[in-house]
């Protein structure tokens, strides 16, 4: 049976609850002899700032490099506004991304037909929508150089950000949506603003020419990313894969969760490039935040995290059918009518995290 | 009698088209005696390139600098997607822009009670939605250098752009949100992605001071650009005035306006800063683009053409009366179920861009 060796790191507010369950789901596996799961635990964003002043250790980062895949919760809160930039919760997660070279995040838009009404779209606007959206995850305004706030005297700063895209990069990350779309309804929709931005004038010209070469059989579209923002509202239905840059993926994948109606169910994957051996970085981590408010109450939902490790199984550990599985249990609660409070919509009554868990560990 | 001059520069695509429409309701305001308004034409986008190779001409941008508004409808279309990059219509745009001082761009997201069902949201969501969107408009992304791509050789080039901010432009703008929220809902929303971009921390930085040295009295909340994007979709209600970058700004005032069901009808206005004489430059456009699709047919809406020049009365002019009495002549026509295509809904029939003018005029 394979061994496989996972970094669990829970971060702040909800994520500790939400990790205890797909820690359940884990065990169902192991026991089920699917694969040998070993879960390391680790601190990432305010946690490990309370730990030990850095938004992730040295020895957690090893431990991310040396792991087959790592599981990540949420990080951030108030509770740590006013620490100094550099150490700051989200500083751990980029630093994830970036060292472990997670250049692909895959964030599907998935409409749960049960939650439908959930969404503030009407229900034939959204009711059974799948789009994946493609993010560029290490280039862009999110590290390029320089990147500082210099001090010009009387009173006046300047700030400055740099988004910086080379040829390989854009290359890469097309090559991504492009095998995806194949899989799927195989469009892919090319976003960026090459209309005001240098970047976007390369990102559309290496997308047309790498289409051209390599994936002529996949319907290729442009749209530029105000647009985009504006038709994921007006149509959603019309996208299958999305791809685009850092910032844009940034706004658009959240926008795109929010239609849905189904943002605390929604799952990512981050993944790498693989090695000589076929070996990937990869993490994989909820669309949503860590919802400080409702921390340490046992209400929030588990759905995402869970979905999460499911995409681990996909994507990390070559097992489709017990991600399928773990979809299907998903699919299966909510038809039953569970609701954890962020989906209650008309429910008579919700369930807690725990429960829902345990619900969907029961499915299994 | 007050004698002002207008520059009108109808662009492409539709552009023509309403811009007759508004040039009806010039002449209806100057038959009134409202004030003599005196247009003279230019060309911009692709109509200029057509003519002489340039986005704008130095001449039209001479008239720019010396009219006390501009009046412009849309630019670009897929006839000139293969021009060079310097002269493509867009560059006209943001050339006026950028050389007007135009840093004020505000665009009202305001949902038609006749049109809330158009919207793809839920008529509750929407209905009497009044939002004001101030976007920073000649810094950021859009003009910072370097902007450039550089050849690597090997088949690899590298694109860059600057996102720049400095104190200055950031308050500036900043006093524009909050001037305005006095004279509505008392509420600033400022957005920015500072944990992740330099530009956004100083941006929160200086709003946050500007609002506790001289607008104590206004709320003012911050919420990060991706959320800020979730949160239009999910409860848009929740928003009074809303003051972003540059770039942002074009991202979430396209959403909102999408929210709407309106996004043919709204205008924006693009202010300068005033002189020692209280005069300032001014640009008034369409929310919308230039629709090649439908250019020509005579079916576009002129409504958000029309409610830009109201905008010009009320910005520039100091006319509020005539300017409420535009608005008042687009609601009216709309409840009296008057529609053209883009807004057809269940309507049983539509009207031209021509009859929609004329009946807006005939209101008046
Ligand atoms: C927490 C933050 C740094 C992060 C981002 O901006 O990438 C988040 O919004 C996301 O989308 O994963
Ligand atoms: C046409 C384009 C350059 C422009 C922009 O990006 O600012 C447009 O999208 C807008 O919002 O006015």
């Amino acid at each position: 049976m394979a061994a496989y060796k996972l970094l669990l790191l829970p971060g702040d507010g909800i994520g500790p609850e939400i990790s205890a369950e797909a820690e359940k789901v884990l065990a169902v596996l192991n026991e089920a002899g699917v694969a040998s799961f070993e879960v390391e635990r680790g601190l990432v964003g305010g946690a490990a700032y309370d730990a030990h002043k850095q938004a992730i250790s040295e020895d957690d980062m090893k431990r991310a490099h040396e792991a087959d895949a790592v599981l990540l919760a949420a990080v951030g809160g108030p509770k740590w506004d006013g620490v100094p930039y550099d150490v700051r919760p989200e500083a751990g997660l980029l630093r994830l991304r970036k060292d472990l070279g997670l250049f692909a995040n895959l964030r599907p838009a998935i409409c749960y037909p049960a939650l439908a009404d959930a969404s503030s779209l009407k229900r034939e606007i959204v009711d059974g929508l799948d789009i994946m959206i493609v993010r560029e995850l290490t280039g862009g305004v999110y590290f390029g150089e320089p990147k500082e706030i210099t001090d010009l005297g009387n009173g006046q700063k300047r700030a400055v950000d740099t988004q910086v895209y080379e040829t390989y990069e854009i290359e890469r990350i097309g090559r991504v949506a492009f095998e995806l779309a194949r899989k799927r309804g195989n469009k892919v929709t090319s976003s960026e603003k090459s209309n005001v931005m240098k970047s976007g004038y390369l990102w559309r010209e290496v997308i047309t020419a790498l289409h051209k070469r390599e994936y002529a059989d996949v319907t290729l579209e442009h749209m530029l990313a105000d647009a985009l923002g504006m038709q994921l509202v007006r149509w959603p239905k019309q996208f299958d894969v999305i791809v685009t840059d850092n910032l844009f993926g940034d706004m658009l994948s959240d926008e795109a969760a929010m239609l849905t109606g189904s943002l605390g169910m929604l799952p990512s994957a981050s993944l790498g490039a693989a090695d000589e051996k076929g070996k990937r970085h990869a993490m994989y981590e909820p669309c949503h935040g860590s919802a400080p408010d409702i921390a340490g109450k046992g209400i929030a939902n588990p759905i995402a995290m869970i979905g999460s490790l499911g995409m681990a199984l996909r994507y990390s550990f070559d097992l489709p059918k017990a991600a399928d599985a773990i979809d299907a249990a998903i699919a299966n609660v909510l038809a039953k009518g569970l609701r954890t409070a962020d989906i209650k919509g008309d429910a008579p009554s919700t369930v807690s995290t725990k429960e829902m868990g345990d619900a969907i560990v029961a499915e299994l």
